[in-house]
């Protein structure tokens, strides 16, 4: 990841395709910031806000891509993103495209060739926060693929939010917003089911809910230690040691299934445990679980 | 919950019953604040340390029991705990017990009525951090119990660390450890399959690791907010809605296939939105997956 700041005033005029709720805001950003912003959408009503807030709006996607040096692609999928690619084929010639779509590590790859093929240059990126949020610290632009797009474009990339890069790879955003959002989702899944289980028994699920959000504050360092430990190979009994851990998961998994709650996610972190002491590791701590957890071949 | 100070110097007596990392923390905290402390432990040389820093060492849990009217009891799981309170037995009575040691609500309410019936109060508490922390704001005890024994000792337990009382429910200090260590297994359990992943595409886990950390600032808000969403029962499109979340997760799932990782996890959360989506409320977000959060029965 670079934190060079970029040339600045490469690109004073951007193209953004696709004008979503988040299109819209990456293009209105642009316009207030003082960027010549040139729009389309297939469907072209959505364009006249920003029409009448200073954007130009181009007729198709191809005279589109023709107005600009920078062109940020912000579409439904990845379908629609070949799609629309595919209706301005050789127009892309020389321009620098920013992908924003969701997509995959392998779209990202894919969409980077073709690209390349037609003499683009291929940006990848993803966003991890709400349209809202767009021209402020407070959304991540995680962003892989051509270096020295990257750098040329920084400045201009800056104005929408945080930006991060990742690396040449062109799926390396992907994979980053990819492995973040399972993070966020496996929490706030094991959240939920506490939830359950507390409003089971008569708690009142919102004072929990600040609990819990108290708590978080003590999970920054244990992470960074958890990727520490991982990355040396070199586990501690953290969280306490796996034999004491395990005792406590039976525990839990009892009293889940005694209230009726839905266990078999605690039932899965036992299973891990169970395989962890049995391959004689029981005195090392949660983040050994690493070892355990399956590659399948 | 009360914040409310309780009397002082109620209990310049206190017995520790259990000298393991955690009860020894414990006992020598008691000592180091200037508390009359008599300790137990099975295994006697335990005691050597605390009794060298000040500590009374009492021959029997019976006599330790009879020491003070505050009896904290650490040890090493509710087995333990049923067979030592069995060999105290009625000297039980007029006394304060204490029980910080692991086990379910259900130990917790059965021990609270074994202690009534020999004239004791009960209070349960669990113990949300490490021994190094005892004494300290960044351990946290959780208790249940009898409201007037907490109010009474209420001071002398702040000697041990942050303190939350969470009802007359003996079980309620179990339920909320249980709930709120559950949420942060999943977490971990998500974030380990995520190193998994990132290092599957080559990624530094440490470096990863760090950027998760410094993400979670912004997730109290986000439960704060599930929290009011499930107590209220008004689901808006928290994270984007149903309908694209699913289409994400389709994404994960097919990445992490592709890359040999393990995916149930991540199918099982997929499966929920299914069902929520196949309900009609796809236009609903993450915090809406409560309502078809299994409840066995």
């Amino acid at each position: 990841m670079t934190t060079t700041d970029g040339l600045t005033g490469v690109a004073s005029q951007v193209t953004v395709l696709g004008l979503g709720d988040m299109g819209s805001a990456i293009a209105k950003v642009f316009v207030n910031r003082g960027y010549r912003t040139t729009v389309w959408n297939r469907t072209a009503s959505k364009g006249a806000p920003l029409v009448e807030a200073g954007a130009t709006a181009a007729a198709t996607a191809a005279e589109a891509v023709a107005a600009s040096p920078l062109v940020v692609v912000c579409l439904l999928d990845n379908t629609a993103v070949e799609q629309v690619l595919g209706s301005v084929d050789a127009a892309v010639a020389g321009r620098v495209l920013v992908n924003v779509t969701s997509g995959s590590p392998a779209q990202a790859r894919s969409n980077e060739r073709w690209a390349s093929e037609r003499g683009a240059e291929y940006l990848d990126g993803k966003i991890m926060g709400d349209p809202p949020y767009v021209g402020t610290p407070n959304i991540v632009f995680p962003f892989s693929g051509a270096r020295r797009a990257f750098e040329a474009h920084e400045s201009t990339l800056r104005v929408l939010g945080s930006v991060e890069y990742h690396g040449e790879d062109p799926g390396a955003a992907a994979v980053e917003f990819m492995a973040q959002v399972a993070v966020a989702y496996e929490l706030l899944i094991g959240f939920l089911h506490a939830l359950r289980l507390v409003q089971a028994e008569g708690v009142d699920v919102a004072e929990f809910a600040e609990r819990v959000a108290g708590s978080l504050g003590a999970y920054p360092p244990l992470l960074t230690s958890f990727g520490q430990a991982v990355k040396n190979g070199e586990y501690g009994p953290d969280l306490g040691s796996l034999d004491v851990q395990a005792a406590l998961m039976d525990d839990m998994i009892s009293h889940r299934e005694s209230m009726g709650v839905e266990a078999v996610r605690m039932r899965e972190v036992k299973d891990l445990m169970d395989r962890r002491i049995a391959d004689g590791h029981g005195d090392q701590g949660f983040s050994s679980l690493f070892e355990v957890i399956t590659k399948r071949r």
